[in-house]
């Protein structure tokens, strides 16, 4: 016999969009203002303030309404001009985004394909560099959705820091959950998205662009218009502040107190506390004797990939954990759908939402026919925490 | 003595952004969703079923995260090559945005400049159609936001019917305000966003294409990602519908009430309000002695924009109304900045809106040393309003 809540309570566990604070949900609910006038104005300074400081930047970050494609997009386009050479290193379907777009816009691309579920190798783009003297720049991926994996992109910059090409780093479901320090490490473009760990709807897109990346934005051909960073740079510096073209006013209000929160609890502690979320979902999953897909290291603190078991189809797991436990969790994408499910812990999240993950994917293994003993999985993830002291 | 509310009540009346109704405001505070499982599928669904309504479109209707110029820039990426020739008839800063993108994409612009405040003349762009055979398209505006001038784009879509060229239409202010039907006038691709008449938060924009234009899209040769039509299509059809990048999804929530409640107001219903609401401001206006920039008939019906007295900086009366009656309308823009003014009445207005803001003004003008019989302004509004049975 079977018997469902009949209201469910939900609990979104993808990697984005994530749960949104009642406080940032709520501030959407507030009248219309204008976005020339001085309370825009103020409003827009103290989220690029705050912006700044998730960034880890001294310098402007622009803000598109986009996904945060049309941020990588931005880079592209105000970056490069017509068959430049640049080298994509892919470690997933969103480093293929990278890829995607460069040739969309004719770009000579190298692309560098890393297997699924392991890092970009620094040596292997090392040697591409080397062996592409020409390139203009190298486009990475800081936390790749897809696969959980986190890249070294302190390291890529490193490769490129002397030489007359920039590094591009997609940053979406990393940025405010991982380590990313974008003036100290020598990042040159780094964009990002509301909708994740900076707990915000989905909606907003943001660049940040180094000195010497302005160098190339000078001198790039590209078409551009909606996405020129020329005009946001501009608007910016007006007084009051603003943007180019009328932005997304409810979420940036919903942004400016998530942007708050994070500024409260501080990055160095969010970023620890991604770690012990990834860590107590990777011991969870490992006890309950499933084989993860995403990297078994404390680098891997955005999101976590896991094999479904064999004979298993991941879609059955992760609607069974929708539909009768309101939990969702996200399939595979790309070459592993129907191969793998991913949980995503980047943003608003707290033991508890890790707890009642790991309780419903035991219970929905174990119906499915996949048995190992009972709570295991949860007593892991106890373990991490209590050790921790995350309560 | 100046005794202000301390409290004061914020009435937004500047074209864009614009009042966007409590329900719809609240649908915003709803916890986040998931963009690729069956609940938002419903929702983008009946979003897109209520958008063609207002469309007045059997084809599919695209939804994009951007503002209205993210649309533009949708339809001039996605119909054209490099050198194309197109036709634009600008009669303000929107028509001039036309051929700013046209030219940042490389095409052969032959811009067709008419006076600020005056419609787009029908024999001139026959004209220019006749002497410009290649032309690939005719782009033009619907509500010019910037005049108030509301442009005849059906006779214009007249002139393209039997020839190789499209015509494309910028009804971001005016769909939803003033008649507008895509299928049965022939417009070929029309583009619109949220924050206008169609009462939501800006962050969305939309666009339809014709079958004639796909004919152009098949064949367009720019560059172009985030706004490719192609991937819209596919992923609107997706079984559950979706948007191939995430959208902004506190925004749709809203959307999805705002159209309901247009879709219960009806349009006609909605035209018949607009045309008396602007009916409403130009007598109002004449009454108190100012002169219309915007043209003085019923086409005008979205925003009306006003010359300022002579000696008086529009400036100087936007500020005292926004921050000593709470009121804000819009300054001018581009090559008439300074000189007028601009009230905004497309969208979620009603007669009360229309009399404080007129109340407002006569106060405001009668302050800064500009006589007229006091009251008269008001009075000539409540005359159209009782006439017309709007309460």
């Amino acid at each position: 016999m079977v018997i469902m809540s009949h209201h469910k309570k939900h609990l979104l566990m993808t990697p984005g969009p994530t749960p949104v604070p009642e406080k940032a949900l709520l501030a959407q609910a507030r009248g219309m203002i204008h976005h020339r006038g001085p309370e825009y104005g103020e409003i827009i300074t103290r989220v690029v303030e705050n912006l700044k400081y998730v960034f880890q930047t001294s310098r402007d970050v622009f803000i598109f309404t986009s996904s945060g494609t049309g941020a990588m997009e931005s880079a592209v386009v105000n970056l490069f001009s017509p068959n430049d050479k640049v080298i994509v290193a892919s470690t997933g379907n969103f480093g293929d985004r990278w890829a995607n777009i460069s040739s969309a816009y004719g770009l000579n691309v190298v692309k560098l394909e890393f297997e699924w579920g392991t890092k970009a190798d620094i040596d292997v783009i090392k040697k591409a560099i080397d062996e592409n003297p020409d390139a203009k720049g190298v486009l990475c991926t800081h936390s790749e959705t897809s696969t959980g994996v986190v890249n070294d992109v302190k390291a890529i910059a490193e490769l490129t820091k002397d030489k007359d090409m920039v590094v591009v780093v997609d940053a979406v479901s990393g940025l405010g959950a991982c380590e990313l320090k974008t003036d100290e490490w020598g990042l040159d473009v780094v964009v990002s998205g509301s909708q994740k760990a900076l707990m915000a709807p989905p909606g907003l897109a943001f660049a940040t662009v180094s000195e010497k990346a302005w160098k190339f934005v000078e001198e790039s051909k590209l078409p551009k218009f909606y996405f020129d960073y020329k005009k946001y740079q501009a608007s910016i510096r007006k007084d009051p502040p603003q943007s180019p073209f009328t932005p997304a006013i409810s979420t940036m209000l919903a942004l400016g107190e998530s942007l708050q929160m994070i500024r409260e609890e501080g990055l160095e502690n969010i970023w620890k506390r991604h770690i012990v979320f990834g860590r107590a979902v990777r011991e969870a999953i490992k006890s309950i004797g499933l084989n993860l897909f995403s990297p078994d290291d404390d680098s891997s603190s955005a999101v976590t990939a896991v094999w479904s078991p064999e004979g298993i189809d991941p879609k059955k797991i992760t609607t069974m954990m929708r539909v009768e436990y309101g939990i969702t969790i996200a399939g595979g994408q790309g070459k592993v759908k129907g191969k793998i499910f991913r949980i995503g812990h980047c943003g608003y999240f707290q033991r508890s939402d890790i707890i009642s993950t790991i309780d419903a994917l035991e219970s929905v293994l174990w119906r499915l026919g996949f048995k190992f003993e009972k709570g295991i999985g949860v007593l892991a993830a106890q373990k991490v925490f209590d050790e921790a002291g995350i309560y």
